[in-house]
């Protein structure tokens, strides 16, 4: 059971997405809270902005969190299915909860997350589906590269 | 079948993680060739060094290879077995293959990575097992730091 409102965690990870986007970035956004709803760390995607393609949105969340001793109190929230490189940021940081904004564009690992006893929750929000269909479309090199699918 | 000397690949990933030890931090390393062997990126864990809990060996090794527009014709050398965190980063971006010091003091996704096609090279490395096995003597509270593992 997640306590705190998971449209409410959403919009921050919302944010961080449109921040990426006006950036001319992959805009794809995500925040750590901890299951109480207290704000951790907050990011997006800086592929484009830094030149660096370790920064995934969940990452760079992860990142901004800085350390902890465990992450098993703690809920990601992202705008999009996390990949499998941030699925397994997950998994080995035990992370409670995943609040994913739409699977619809992408689909990565959170029905192995599921499997594995993550609390799972999509909302599918149209907001985060038509941010990532526009991306997709407008940038297709951009959006493969940053998942790996090799294009030629 | 992989095509370096797996050994030559190792002893990068093993001075990465000396250099790793001397600052003080966890000392695993890593590296990016090609599968001809050139190399990409080399790096080691900064968790204590830049208070980032996100900078495995394998990211920080895949951040300073730079963006490509896939890895499928990329070899992952690291000193120990991949957390999940780094065993999502290979199956995310394809890397054909897994060099690994050790998975005698941890194991993490080499299994499951091996299962889905990737090719896995474990060399039992005497000096990477004395390396983490003193490591996880001296500072066991960083060491589950690093993978997440709640202590108390």
């Amino acid at each position: 059971m997640l306590k705190p409102d998971p449209g409410r965690l959403l919009a921050v990870a919302r944010e961080e997405a449109l921040l990426g986007k006006s950036e001319g970035g992959v805009p794809i956004g995500a925040a750590l809270f901890t299951v109480d709803g207290e704000l951790l760390g907050r990011g997006h995607n800086r592929r484009v902005q830094d030149d660096d393609p370790s920064m995934h949105a969940e990452t760079a969340a992860f990142r901004n969190a800085g350390r902890r001793p465990h992450y098993r109190d703690t809920v990601m929230v992202t705008t999009l299915s996390p990949c499998w490189y941030c699925s397994g940021l997950v998994r080995q940081f035990s992370i409670s909860h995943v609040v994913i904004g739409e699977a619809r564009t992408f689909s990565g690992g959170h029905d192995w997350l599921a499997g594995l006893g993550v609390g799972i929750t999509i909302l599918d929000d149209p907001a985060c589906v038509t941010l990532m269909t526009e991306f997709i479309e407008e940038r297709p090199d951009l959006w493969f590269e940053d998942i790996g699918v090799e294009t030629s």
